[in-house]
């Protein structure tokens, strides 16, 4: 067979990435003639993760027909996620762990999905059946792909499978996977690359509530500490807001995607409808918001019902 | 997880038969509960691999709504060629060896396909990455269906994957691949249920060939003396078909489906024309065709050029 091309989904994310290069291994190994690319470059936290283990990004396509015959897919197989010519090519192989769907070939072709956390647990597990050796560097690759899609190992789609390749991986690679983890992760949310003001707009949006115009914002992070020691500079913006927009409070939470916890900071009146609203007292302008997450089903509905009260 | 079904698709043959059958027992082992059943009652070659190795015939199944949320496809996975309703329900595993099309999912799932010659294939490397054991009788049966879904390991799409899952069944099975499986695709065959006009009319076709009405026909066999044994019967009804339909000449064309070897046997005239078409010689009305296969392609165009010689 000629040479093959082997990418994961556009705007890739660390196991987009990770998972190309692992599969080009796994079929280098094999006796394929491969070479894994990418659909866009990579993010903040899958450069962290290169630069960590000293590895090149991955070359990025636009098509593939113009240079090979055959692709092999890994983390997706719908057609709208994928290289914009597909069609013109061959899909000899795919391996991924979402749905199948807008996804056909004309010729039998090898397919490996399972409903894991990451694609490459299922890598992993190949290897381990095809009794090829992960070299250090790929597993300390592949951890962080499963650490990525995880969270830590904390998100609702983890399975066994999942807790035991980051087991595996980690003793080959030797990373501890709590300390690296966070690091992969804050890098991927780098807060410290963003302004006070940019944090604050992240994603916020206004509420009408009881005629009071309300503002809710969310941070993601991986420490709270990073959100809560900027708060002096994130409160003047806030205030900043409140003034050039009119909003009569701001409400900023910071959420850690590890453990489902937030802290909200709070600029504007009346604080004590927000006190009331979550059975809390707010010091220096704070209170921790244990087990909220979700701005629209655990904030939003709450402060809606105090301020009707 | 509540109760699954398993089957492979409609029509069955000894693959959908038994693939449901092994990835139930493999389900089994991993804890799932399954059902093996089927979308049709099984032909005739299944029926003696069934009796061989004293196995009950699956539960035939319409529908599958009425009883379980979820199943498990194996052998197949395109909706046509599955249950009714199979948009009513979760398909939560597929193995197959086919193309992937008209196939999509809501969730993620587990789907492995390989492009050999045989599901069961796909399953005999599943069982022994999961270092499950496969019964003996299970074994017989799953040697059975890779018998013959790649007419015992001859058809071109026989890989090296079926040749090893071959030996490593036989070996668990202790049957005798070549003696067995010679048996096995006979009783699929079974010409001896039908009678010697059943099989002269089989397929056959008619051509005029320079003003001549030539009838051409074709018996697929395991061994052409199981056709050749019967050579009086079947030039008896040749002629009585010549004479009722007006035939020139009537040739039968026995094919061994394992060497690709044909037989002909020809009745009324001329047969010089096919001596010289064929470079050969008939005796007693016969003559041998080493490697012919094909009417369409070896057989229809020689004897053409000849008559308008």
């Amino acid at each position: 067979m000629s040479k093959a091309l082997i990418f994961g989904h556009q705007n890739p994310d660390t196991d987009a990435i990770v998972a190309a290069k692992a599969f080009a291994y796994y079929q280098t190994q094999m006796g394929f003639d491969v070479e894994a690319v990418a659909l866009g470059n990579p993010n903040m936290e899958t450069n962290f993760v290169l630069n960590h283990f000293d590895e090149p990004a991955p070359r990025v396509i636009k098509t593939v027909a113009n240079e090979v015959d055959t692709v092999m897919l890994v983390d997706h197989n719908e057609a709208q996620q994928s290289v914009s010519d597909l069609d013109k090519v061959m899909v000899s192989h795919v391996v991924d762990h979402h749905r199948i769907a807008n996804f056909q070939t004309d010729q039998p072709l090898y397919y490996r999905a399972e409903p894991v956390g990451c694609t490459s647990t299922i890598l992993t597990e190949m290897f381990d059946e095809s009794k090829i050796e992960i070299p250090a560097k790929l597993a300390g690759l592949m951890l962080s792909a499963i650490i990525s899609d995880t969270l830590l190992l904390q998100s609702p789609t983890t399975t066994d499978a999942d807790r035991e390749a980051v087991r595996a991986l980690a003793e080959i690679s030797g990373e501890d996977v709590q300390s690296y983890g966070i690091a992969m992760l804050k890098a991927g949310t780098n807060l410290a690359a963003k302004s006070d003001k940019e944090l604050i707009d992240g994603d916020a949006k206004s509420f009408d509530m009881a005629g009071r115009s309300v503002r809710i914002g969310q941070i993601n992070t991986v420490d709270l500490a990073d959100v809560l020691d900027r708060q002096a500079g994130l409160e003047k913006e806030m205030q900043a807001e409140m003034a050039a927009d009119g909003y009569d409070l701001f409400i900023t939470l910071a959420t850690n995607v590890l453990n489902s916890d937030s802290e909200m900071i709070v600029a504007g009146e009346p604080k004590s409808v927000i006190e009331k609203a979550f059975n809390t007292t707010l010091t220096d302008n704070r209170a921790s918001l244990p087990g909220v997450v979700s701005r629209k089903k655990q904030v939003v509905p709450p402060l809606t019902a105090a301020f009707n009260a």
